[in-house]
């Protein structure tokens, strides 16, 4: 075997690991584009099922395009009997992006991908029916109901906050769930999109990718961060007591989560955005306590450590004045990036080599063999 | 940001993503050694339970160690009622694969991993417990039959054996099914091992690691390759008529599975071992066909593409002679391998940081948003 090429970053950090036409990210001018477009030019304008479209299918839908899409999707959104039955055994008090992993991967066997020419229905019928697996098992688990996995809601995310409650979202909660899913759609080779295109270049099924990125995202490095955020900013009661209590923190070096980013250097493009929204909700709910303590915290990070707010903080407490249980922060996030996902698994077939990397060998020299009776 | 550096290599191929300690593949004076030993003295001289124990706790166990842990073992066996209620929602004619997918990511429910502390106990119990996973489902699926999902078989490879045929398997049998799972327990960074390692990276759990590995080896550039050898052999009645037959299909540039390696260059150390496993397996069968063939294949790729059976072409007649349907074939694969993908998780843990490559963007330059009503 020739000899490997060492990189110098762990993780493969600044290390190009293959093409995209899907995103940049940090790049001069723009903090995040999808296929060209300024997020902050989406979240403002778009519904997230324009954006999906984008993702999945190039270019933004025209009025008509994405009309019929809409449609499309609003009749895939039941869960087959199967599947309900499986997300009824699964404990109450279990991480629920283990449901949601679990969930896409038993309707892998019941939905298969039998060729690639379905990878665009397969995914559509996956962005249709999350909202359902999340809030078809935590109804059932936590309050015993059987819900109806329907609704009449146009978009997406008024369709799961109508399954979560039980009743008509506000056009403001709305508006703020179509944004936060804009927002969390798509940024490049991170941790769990690089998991799903790993995994696609073995040419598995679009569900097998699926459920790996779900594994990727779920851990607390990765996904976890909003949940983190909010277990934060429910701590303290007021301003003061955040600012006096996070300054006591930091000084024993404490990890604050919702801070920073390993592209981002100065600021991300997708905070301003969600802290405005969290700002609208905040007054919407006659709110004085959680809104001014996030900016409380987010103040002393910037004075004592020049760190900024990255999309996941004031996402926390925009999610939490919708009525949204903490828990189900990052399955929202699922939701939302397998458009991203599912773009770049399409990617990754389109011009195909197995990820196959080397390893350095640091373990012991070759030894023989000892036999048992001799150990 | 930083310029990325572009690598030259698709698929990362001979770039080196990090280190291990685990085995090395290809490297002078040994094909594939596992913490330093030879792969074909292990397969020659230990049970597989031994092997696992050196990969998953770092050195050979004793006697007295490996009686203990595989008495360990055999006490974890058995599958959770819900688990099997969930196996009996999975059709008959899924692929095997998702049926191993969906059961692991089912037990991470039911057993989650709550903290690092418990990862050999839960290595452990999905060791004894893959097997019962794979014949529960097919017993069940194909025959109408739960079978019980204990047996008094001592080892891995002969509790598989009982489960399937529920009967007593021969010790030849028992003996080759450990030297099979040896052969496959271990080989650095393949593409399954890596997407385990990248979702490890996030400090994601267990069941989440191993769950998205299943979905990578599920593809038919990694795990299949076996079923695919399978499918070869079984169509020719005749060493004559394969020769013939297969200089066709390389004259039409058909892909031939089960030969040539992207790491090893001149053989597959593995081959030789199992090899002369399917060669006593066929004198035990009375065989006259399927290993003349296999023979046959192997002569004609190597006289005509100076390609060589690597480890999963000889596995597939050694698998058919001890009646193990071909579609069970991969779900072995991960019986085994699950020592490796456990032990690389392992690994990461020890020394991690996220994994988080760069993309080289080749999509459309940035351009303004255009509203809905104007496109």
């Amino acid at each position: 075997m020739a000899e490997a090429k060492v990189l110098s970053g762990a993780g493969l950090r600044g290390q190009v690991a293959g093409q995209t036409a899907l995103s940049t990210v940090g790049q001069a001018g723009a903090g995040l584009t999808y296929r060209g477009y300024d997020v902050r030019d989406l979240a403002k304008h778009a519904e997230f099922e324009e954006v999906a479209y984008l993702l999945l299918y190039g270019e933004l839908p025209s009025k008509a395009e994405v009309n019929d899409y809409k449609r499309k999707l609003k009749g895939l959104r039941d869960l087959p009997q199967a599947l309900k039955e499986v997300l009824e055994r699964i404990p109450r008090d279990t991480h629920p992006m283990d449901v949601m992993r679990t969930g896409c991967s038993m309707l892998g066997t019941l939905e298969p991908e039998l060729t690639f020419d379905t990878q665009q229905d397969k995914t559509d019928r996956l962005l249709a029916l999350f909202p359902a697996i999340m809030c078809y098992w935590y109804r059932f688990s936590h309050h015993g109901v059987r819900i109806a996995c329907n609704s009449d809601e146009d978009t997406l995310g008024g369709h799961f906050l109508q399954l979560l409650h039980g009743k008509k979202p506000s056009e403001l909660h709305v508006k703020v769930m179509n944004v936060s899913l804009i927002l969390y759609a798509e940024h490049e080779f991170n941790a769990s999109t690089f998991t799903a295109r790993v995994c696609a270049s073995t040419l598995s099924d679009l569900y097998s990718c699926v459920t790996a990125a779900i594994g990727s995202l779920r851990g607390p490095l990765h996904g976890g961060a909003n949940e983190a955020a909010m277990a934060l900013i429910e701590r303290f009661q007021s301003p003061q007591e955040a600012t006096a209590e996070l300054l006591q923190m930091l000084e024993r070096k404490d990890k604050i989560m919702g801070f920073g980013h390993a592209i981002y250097k100065e600021s991300d493009p997708r905070n301003e955005v969600i802290k405005g929204w969290a700002k609208q909700l905040a007054d919407e709910a006659g709110d004085t306590v959680l809104y001014p303590v996030s900016e409380a915290i987010d103040k002393t990070m910037w004075e004592q450590k020049k760190l900024f707010p990255n999309a996941d903080f004031y996402h926390a407490s925009a999610y939490h004045f919708m009525g949204i249980p903490t828990e189900l922060f990052t399955p929202i996030f699922v939701c939302s990036r397998l458009t991203g996902w599912a773009a770049h698994v399409f990617e990754q077939r389109a011009n195909n080599r197995i990820i196959r990397p080397s390893a350095e060998y640091v373990g012991v020299e070759q030894r023989e063999y000892v036999p048992i009776e001799q150990r």
